[in-house]
């Protein structure tokens, strides 16, 4: 059922070529593809822009029952996670949870950067449902320098169930998307980190609003961001607000949100009704205003070394500390997330280590989600 | 079956004393090996010369069978694929296809060069069979450096249940496999590459005969060879001619064939009785002249970058293009084959991306005759 | 059985406050760790020294176990290795020996050092008991390099089923072992090995007492090392003296023994009224006198290339050959064992590959010894 859902959203999240033809492959040749069997191209992940809410539902409820299925088997106590109230019905799973449905399957990780979470998360993952996990890192498998990116898609595509790719530009993994015969999911580009937000979401239930998997449930919350215009923070953008929640942004002057993903954003909000609200301000202290949840990325990204002086100096006043939080006004209650790897530099130690940090938990659930994508999109996906 | 007549053939193909002592391990110790347990040495490939005839009809009705089984597996439609006769008993497979003969085993993957097809085709079909596939690349084993390659293939070979390598001299595969207590497949030496021809029959029967899985049915095709003197080169001279197929090579001046592998092709025809002709010219134009296949490789291959300017020189007029088909007069409907990696010096976009071209298929049947040799040599041999 | 009993001993084995805290974090934070589910912390391996003899004694019976019954099915001859008499219930495995203690689950191998045996061992191991190792070299993850060790440990141990770490200093695996939420094995620190003398704590019996498992059968030995001062000796130092074996070293003058291991072999030697003698010379001959195992190790570790000229003058007169064993009195029929890579300067051909020599049998016990450490410390625990 969710999958038959999923592949109707990927040919829609497809079904861009104007975004796609103008940026890939632009001295490359367009061969004919060929059909395949079904006649439908394979479901894509490339960012929750491309789901729907009932989708993303879907899910979430998918990782929190998977999560609670295999702690179990772990701990052979009964009713101990029992105060996450799971819903039967509402999920891809239910029942058969613990299918293998990648059994003989290898799903190829083609990472042009290096990762511990994601690849951590997407190892083990795969393994609980039986498949292999093939990692091509930079080392490896070199996208596009050897031979065309269309010829590389091909060939891997012909031989594996499922891609995760972690690229530079976001065109790349369009372009995997676009040639190739088997599943993509986007491990992270420049532009859109989509695994990671569904982490943050099944984290905000479990700490917000443990007794649901209901992501309206969420509606009303007020989620500051205090840092850089990057990936995580253009995946909030056009997730968050679809579900009612109110994104409250602080960016430092001549760092400015992306227009087409803000673009995006309203046109999904538009769409779907969506109730949230974005703000943007260059003021840390007005971000965190009465917020319930707070959260940054570090601001020196891999292979931005050396931009890291400066940007010390842009984002002064930028470091997350509980001063801020009272200076601000946060809620009292408020909660403090980080995709990790953390540096000092955007958040200090009392509060990463502290009470309303919750990044360890937000971590583990990398493992719990992508479980449920790969489970959605590759394992229950037929040709 | 075929298990048994792997192990004679692999003791013929290693019975080669004089060419192995000659080239290995010149000041290393040879000490005496310990004997198997069964008395017999492990069955090795290093190159097609090493099996028959039908040895090698066994491998390529193995690899029908095991795609046919499971690309039906993947797409339930019965008889889509049925066009391919597959003849009940006439391969290592038949009734017992499914059988996962690498359950609990490891295959030690040693690549001492970067690869990717022969990786991901060698991955996937590891874990097709149920097996653990194991990458060591240069930069976690080094063959020979560190210790010396006879106490590394000792050490790995207790540990492991098969061995694939891609290494640089033939004689580092030779020498593995003298000392190995487990099978091992040569993945590319700068001498042979067997599993890519294999790929290339699998290919050859399905475009050209698509209903038998018969390779005498091959008999009479011309195919041209159009570029360097190379380790695919020798693997086709020492196979096609056996089966009755003509070579028709062209290679730059300067650019001779192996006289080694001559010999070897020589004495394999004479052997078996092969009907196939080898021609070789230094015109692409009479190469090409009525053949029914067209097949090239990169003249530059890696490492040899420094070279490539003089290269590009030796090679002008060696680019397959249509024109020098039709100046040829290559058959009206010949096929194009290429192993891969592709660069636009051999072959121009409109050939490799056009009608004639089957260099994606031929790409993924890696995958299944890969899978028909771990299933033959490793998953089936018993110590 | 061994799962409670090892629980213990780890506990014990990490109650040693002071000296962790001495080296561990300096500049870190120290946050609260989160309970477990049981409350109790999860088993290690950091050294044989946190192991009691009885403790041994199982991973041994159950690494001789699991060789039997592995090499038995792959070689179904009845009987053939019948002549090591496994005593029921004396160890981990008995009738459970096939069990695939590791379904489903992901170790996760950090090796900051490059390695082939440990790798090797580490990976078949895995596989024979049904899980996936997941292999992160240096190149994919930096352990404290881009953010602190803490992090890395709570993040990675919330995703996995158990780490084997190989590491520089060994206040990184203490690290590790204190924050990690699973068990985790010292696969090689600068100063503990425990895996390499479990393995060879496998082959003295193979070799010296074949018809029994029992470990006081090895009382009375004497081995000698004749070599540098390093985790190889420090491990055996913590280990022999408590089964009653001796131990005659001899290391170069400047090549001390180090001090806080000398003291914890003698508190372990006194707690469990081990009766073997510790000796240290500066003499090979003395030594290697009346000794029954003469073993050293590659004077030139990695990473101290640099120093070899400086080593090789040091360490005259310590190469390993007949003459020495002659000239110094070694027992007639003593066994030569070598940790490998094996260089000759420490060692010459005669010796390494002559009559005396196990170090194949010795490598191929890894695998044995590992696995046993596997299934017991991670797939036959529970948190």
């Amino acid at each position: 059922m969710l999958a038959t859902q999923l592949v109707t959203v990927a040919r829609k999240g497809c079904s861009c070529p104007a975004r796609i033809a103008s940026r890939a492959l632009s001295s490359a040749p367009v061969p004919t593809l060929p059909p395949t069997e079904s006649g439908l191209r394979p479901p894509h992940l490339l960012t929750l822009a491309d789901l729907t809410v009932p989708q993303i539902q879907s899910l979430i409820s998918s990782a929190i029952a998977f999560k609670k299925h295999y702690k179990s088997r772990a701990i052979p106590k009964a009713g101990q996670i029992e105060g996450a109230k799971f819903e039967k019905g509402d999920g891809a799973v239910s029942s058969e949870v613990s299918e293998k449905t990648l059994d003989a399957k290898t799903v190829a990780l083609m990472f042009s950067k290096r990762s511990t979470r994601t690849r951590v998360a997407s190892e083990t993952a795969i393994q609980l449902l039986g498949g292999h996990p093939m990692f091509l890192g930079s080392g490896d498998i070199q996208l596009g320098v050897n031979e065309s990116l269309y010829d590389t898609t091909r060939v891997v595509s012909s031989m594996v169930d499922g891609i995760m790719a972690r690229v530079g530009h976001h065109s790349e993994v369009e372009t995997l998307a676009k040639y190739s015969s088997v599943p993509v999911i986007n491990a992270l580009s420049h532009l859109y980190h989509p695994t990671q937000i569904l982490a943050d979401l099944q984290t905000l239930l479990e700490i917000r609003q443990p007794f649901t998997t209901d992501l309206s449930s969420l509606s009303g919350l007020t989620i500051a961001w205090v840092g850089d215009s990057n990936n995580i923070l253009n995946e909030m953008m056009v997730t968050y607000p679809r579900l009612g929640v109110n994104l409250q942004i602080a960016t430092p002057k001549g760092y400015d949100l992306d227009a087409e993903v803000l673009e995006r954003a309203n046109e999904g909000i538009k769409a779907e009704g969506g109730k949230g609200k974005i703000i943007h301000t260059h003021s840390p202290e007005e971000a965190v205003k009465n917020a319930n949840v707070i959260t940054t990325d570090t601001w020196i990204s891999m292979g931005q070394e050396e931009e890291a002086a400066r940007r010390i100096k842009d984002f002064a006043g930028y470091q997350v500390t509980n001063d801020l939080l009272a200076r601000g006004g946060a809620a009292k209650d408020a909660t403090f997330m980080h995709c990790l790897p953390r540096h000092k530099e955007e958040v200090d130690d009392e509060v990463f280590y502290g009470d309303k940090s919750v990044v360890f938990q937000e971590a583990e659930n990398r493992k719990w989600t992508i479980l449920a994508v790969f489970d959605a999109f590759i394992g229950r996906w037929k040709a």
